[in-house]
């Protein structure tokens, strides 16, 4: 029997240059797959029996934890943290993404940035304060919200600076996980922000609502009370059990498709009031200063992207043949209607196969077979949303935006919401760089 | 301003006896919702500001781990061991449900049961062996899988004997998770088995496989070939990671639909055959004896279920007033297409409002405002699935296949597949407890 380390399938259908393949091969599954994949020249094996038994199939296993705990083979596998000794000053915790896959991050993983450390909170003397222009105000306990209608969806949150080292002049050399680590999808469930306005009123006054969360700093933001009305929850589970310490227990405002910033974690007070309150981080980090000279306040949207994490720099190519192209793509405006890939730089495009359930503001994993030569290829991704929205190029970002004079990873100008095209070069031996094409 | 302790909802269109209120009130949400509820009787507070600042808002807060831990305040809450001191026999761990909300599961509270411990492999030495009546035995590395192309799927699974206790003559009283933990509902990325199937090449012959795990029993099942080239698959992650250690890393069969026992943990070995192996499981544990002495062998579906998580007993109501019923529904047929719910003993029924989105195979939560009253209540859930099967009543059940004359927990006979209506009754109290009704 032959170990199976690369395969040579042929006769496959192409869909784009230097090797990318139809996605309905294996979208179709069954037979249809069969028919279009033949020809592997694995060597036929002798027989299999008896199988070897490994070291651990020969003795009693481990007692089972009361919570269950990755294998010891995992616990590399982590979140990279930009401030590990807890100085006085920001801590991002970046999403390993080209070491997961599916739709949604687990709750160990989800990126964090919190600016003034995590709290420790009785969930049972929080309260949640709702007041300003409204016609009465009320004070809201975990019991008390537990009895309200809920409801659950999952939701990207992603940070307005994801992504900043693309403003850099030149390609930053590191991994999806340093690039486009801010950005994480989980299922959050709660009570709509709605619900708990139509029980205090609303003075026809109120444009705006403030956001205070209970950790040291009170970190606050201003939100148009529309958004309230649309799709804003009180957010009290992420992927089923409590929410985690750092995304805001015991509670968090969660407005799918805005700037994480803006989705206040360990949330105690929301007032209603007729303007913003040009809070410190709605008026310095999130309000962004364009080369025309005006800034750019109060764009809250996290629009269409898509960035591949299979491959990516890191995580190299093991020889020619074939491979699955795997990424991520989402957008702040709903669902996503088509993502695009290319292994030739641009010159060719294959439409990717979209995972089902497709859901809007969530993560929707994208894939295509490819089928690697061996030689130089330039992989980049582009999505579509709903609302017609395409991924814009970086270039058409940088012309718009700038590019930054700053040292990365940490840009000070320009540096915010991108949302380009990412570019990953393959070489001869399989290794994946960054580059700007 | 006054503390939200309870509310008196008024004028809500009644759907059902006894409080249950329309589900339409919430799907609607925003306007439609505050025109349907009014009358609060809450007095209006005087000013909130200045807030109170609690210790923990005082202080610099926690320095973030690279893997995320729950809040301290939640590590009570965890899985139930049936056999915590790892003796040699079977383990269970059980999920809490009444403790959970949203779709699924998380993955340190999934369900597992291990009949010899769980192996401790090394993913860089595992192999799956995919051979028997085969053109062409393969040996797959996880390095090889990870080029295959891979899909994501919300699915449960469920141990054909969940729900055991419910043959008991007289009703257990214990909490949702002792009755209904064996169950669970993750999101599974991987291969599917027939890409495999398609690379070894299928003796004609074949009808069956047989799939084997690298624990130390080497627990075995057979499978007919059919749902090989269904749904079946080699899964690689769960919830985005790589599968916990108790549900089969560093890889599992996944069939959705088909009794937990089935789904085969730390998967070695994928044997082609003509008939089944007749294991220690299928012909012991899942071959059931019914009352007329014949014994049903080989039913593997998970058929139509639902139950009531909240209320449920240890998480009762405290005091009149509005509350939220909520519930999980599922099926091994595919899509949940209704759930009704009574709070009169099943003399009157309302439909429940079922999240989106509902998916195949998947936990379907399904939720219903109900006004208490404080007086006694009889809460049921009843499911149905698009196939158009529904869920038998517990008279059903029993009359086809006996109560058990074991003592429980631990029921000897008949103790499988139960799908039954599960009943709550509520005490003037606000104390649940487990009645046949």
């Amino acid at each position: 029997m032959k170990n199976r380390t690369k395969g040579q399938w042929q006769d496959v259908q192409a869909a784009a240059g230097n090797g990318l393949l139809d996605r309905r091969a294996f979208l179709r599954g069954g037979a249809a797959f069969a028919a279009t994949i033949t020809g592997y020249s694995m060597a036929k094996s002798a027989s299999a029996e008896p199988l070897g038994d490994d070291p651990w199939s020969k003795v009693p296993g481990a007692i089972s934890p009361s919570y269950e705990k990755r294998s010891r083979y995992e616990e590399k596998l982590v979140r990279t943290l930009s401030n590990p000794n807890g100085e006085p000053r920001t801590q991002h915790a970046r999403t390993p993404h080209h070491l997961l896959n599916g739709t949604f991050t687990p709750n160990g993983l989800h990126f964090t940035i919190i600016h003034g450390g995590t709290p420790d909170i009785d969930p049972d003397k929080h309260r949640l304060v709702v007041h300003g222009l409204v016609k009465q105000p009320l004070v809201f306990t975990l019991d008390a919200l537990a009895r309200y209608p809920m409801v659950s969806r999952m939701t990207f949150v992603e940070c307005g600076g994801n992504s900043a080292p693309f403003f850099s002049k030149e390609p930053i050399q590191a991994s999806v996980q340093a690039l486009h680590g801010l950005v994480s999808c989980a299922e959050w469930t709660g009570v709509r922000l709605s619900t708990l306005l139509e029980e205090t009123g609303i003075d026809p006054k109120a444009k705006w609502f403030i956001a205070e969360g209970a950790d040291a700093p009170a970190l606050s933001r201003s939100v148009p009370v529309k958004k309230a009305m649309d799709d804003a929850m009180i957010a009290l589970y992420q992927n089923g059990e409590r929410i985690m310490p750092g995304n805001g227990y015991p509670m968090r405002l969660l407005l799918p498709g805005y700037e994480g910033n803006m989705n206040i974690k360990f949330l105690r007070r929301i007032k209603l009031v007729d303007q913003p309150g040009m809070s410190y981080y709605e008026t310095r980090s999130y309000t962004q200063l364009l080369p025309n000279g005006k800034s750019w306040q109060f764009n809250f949207l996290q629009e269409v992207k898509s960035f591949i994490t299979h491959p990516s720099p890191g995580l190299g190519l093991k020889g020619p043949g074939l491979y699955e192209i795997a990424g991520i793509a989402y957008s702040g405006n709903g669902r996503i209607s088509k993502v695009i890939v290319s292994a030739d730089g641009g010159q060719s495009w294959a439409q990717a196969a979209l995972q089902e359930p497709v859901l809007s503001k969530a993560f929707t994993r994208f894939r295509l077979p490819w089928k690697w030569n061996g030689g130089p290829a330039i992989l980049q991704s582009r999505a579509w949303d709903e609302s017609g929205d395409v991924q814009p190029t970086r270039a058409q970002i940088v012309a718009a935006r700038g590019e930054s004079k700053g040292v990365p990873p940490v840009t000070a100008f320009p540096g915010q919401h991108y949302n380009g095209i990412t570019t990953w070069a393959v070489d001869a031996k399989g290794e994946v760089k960054h580059v700007y094409a």
